[in-house]
């Protein structure tokens, strides 16, 4: 594709309005929670649950989900390799996009490649994105199959299924495991919740004060 | 590109935290404010001081631009028809998705035909979404010309301008013109402040009642 940016000049136009006084506005900071897991690991449902917990306290939190940005920004993707890669793309910077706009982003995808999710961190600064190993067995994952995607990634009416027929890649340094076979999505959202307020990612009094 | 999400059973997760919540929340609707203009019309000034007069009422706005969403989430684009189709594309449903989380939108990108702009709206419910012609003969964008990209594409070193070597389809049934020749860029963003006071976007009585 060309791409003559250069010669239009293109260019950040700063906001008049910073995030620093938008962090002020919101009462914490703005930063990325990217989730990775297998599928039926628990991503969506922890994540909606924190989404949920911070929200009773204050907070502006927006879940970006794999299955809902696949209807929109991302719904001209499939699952090959480029594709999977170029769909973690869009939403690594849309994720950076919302923590420079001092939202706590939650990030639920498989993305299942240790390099695409380096480059969705090599975007933001350091302590704006945390990556969150939702750590589950796959034989639970299979045993809970709540859409039945196990059983047809095993009868090979769906390739390319991670953790079946394409690889998933284990984060080797993740900010935070959270053991979803162990504990409930209000347990393991708790725990994120305590890492955001020992990392000073919550500001206000409230906030840091809620009880969990 | 291959897509089985079908056979994925690809679906919404409905939040747990509703559009509503979220606009009792932050004081007002969700919304598109969707800018369509002249390189140089006053789009990005226009809608950064729309942005800052709204944070001061206390409201969650943001501005999407053009530049700066070519640097990040549509950098592998360029200005083929195809690319700027696939452009607006992007920046609609981002603008749908921000609409959905209660936030204030200002889409400030040329956007030059009629019909990528008749679909970014149709992602959107009626009322969620207003296109806003910011109106300035080529003359005077030419005659600014800040970046002087005008006189390198009258140079023909940038190709596809859009109003020189590119068509810029005005719009026919915007819901609100604005005239940046003959006002700066507070008036104009006034004018909008007061479209949205009268179309019930701004809940609170702080927002409502503030004098411009």
């Amino acid at each position: 594709m060309g791409n003559d940016g250069d010669e239009r000049n293109i260019r950040w136009h700063h906001s008049t309005v910073t995030r620093e006084q938008r962090e002020i506005q919101n009462g914490h900071k703005g930063m990325t929670i990217w989730f990775t897991g297998l599928s039926a690991s628990g991503k969506s449902t922890i994540a909606n649950c924190l989404e949920e917990k911070l929200f009773k306290m204050g907070c502006h939190a927006m879940v970006l989900d794999g299955d809902n940005i696949r209807h929109g920004l991302n719904k001209n993707l499939g699952f090959s390799k480029e594709d999977r890669e170029e769909n973690i793309r869009r939403i690594g910077e849309l994720a950076k996009l919302l923590t420079s706009k001092a939202i706590i982003n939650i990030a639920a995808f498989i993305s299942p490649f240790r390099a695409d999710r380096a480059a969705a961190r090599a975007l933001q600064d350091e302590g704006d994105f945390i990556e969150v190993f939702i750590k589950c067995p796959i034989e639970v994952c299979e045993e809970r199959d709540p859409k039945g995607i196990y059983k047809k990634a095993r009868a090979g009416i769906i390739k390319d299924f991670t953790g079946i027929s394409h690889p998933y890649e284990e984060p080797e340094n993740p900010d935070l495991v959270i053991d979803s076979s162990q504990n409930d999505a209000a347990k393991c959202a708790d725990e994120i919740i305590n890492y955001l307020r020992d990392a000073g990612i919550l500001l206000t009094k409230d906030a840091q004060e809620t009880k969990l």
